[in-house]
């Protein structure tokens, strides 16, 4: 059930790119702020750039922003953009070996979980969880602001 | 958001027991219908049993059958027993070290997630998925019923 690290650290750079409003950030400090890797984010960055959630601005003054408006980015949208697949159980991926798969009524059960489960995810936006941005931006040490 | 090994064959187990009506089963009979080791079964079973999901008769004509009425068997109970945690992110475990955790509002997003794809698995029982059961025979190849 675990979320992969490309979503846990997805989510926490769009919560750092929200709760700076529309200063241009930098991977670096990011990685510094959440004392993770600057290796994992470039690829995490990359992904999100892919996606449209956040936007790129190169050059020596350059850096990170958001690519959408916190309240138009759906939790369950981040998720579709950065899960590898959504493959609770074998038959629902390309290497299906189980014998049963056919007849069986249970991938319907699991189905309708997972589309509760992003439902649920889709109700939220990024705006909901950086309406206490004051709190993060001073949880995250971002004292230059 | 893979379901773990542990809770695949576990629910595969019990809709082979749950075709087979009130026959006692043995392990080597379900490894073989399905294709997978007697091994990762018998942990499977036992863990089944700790859970009274699964009802162990012993001696030389012992076997398995299930512990509860199909109807009464709901899947969200049976991933509760059989996950080993449902840790999304860090945070919901002991080992967080998330810098954000005490003010972050993603968790409650989260677990909210997490409780809306129980919750469909709790309005499924057993007796949903096997009632097909006929054909779930034909298809694991229980020709001496």
């Amino acid at each position: 059930m675990r979320l992969t690290a490309m979503s846990d650290y997805s989510l926490r750079v769009l919560m750092y790119l929200g709760s700076s409003d529309d200063r241009l950030c930098t991977i670096a400090e990011i990685a510094r702020a959440y004392g993770i890797s600057e290796n994992h984010l470039m690829k995490v960055v990359n992904r999100l750039g892919q996606s449209g959630l956040v936007e790129t601005v190169r050059g020596r003054n350059g850096g990170l922003r958001l690519g959408q408006d916190p309240q138009a980015i759906r939790l369950g949208e981040v998720l579709r953009a950065t899960e590898e697949d959504f493959d609770l159980v074998e038959c629902f991926g390309p290497d299906d070996t189980c014998r049963i798969t056919r007849v069986c009524r249970l991938k319907h059960a699991l189905r309708r979980a997972l589309k509760a489960y992003l439902a649920e995810l889709d109700g939220w936006t990024l705006a909901d969880i950086i309406s206490n941005r004051q709190s993060l931006r001073s949880e995250l040490n971002q004292t230059y602001l």
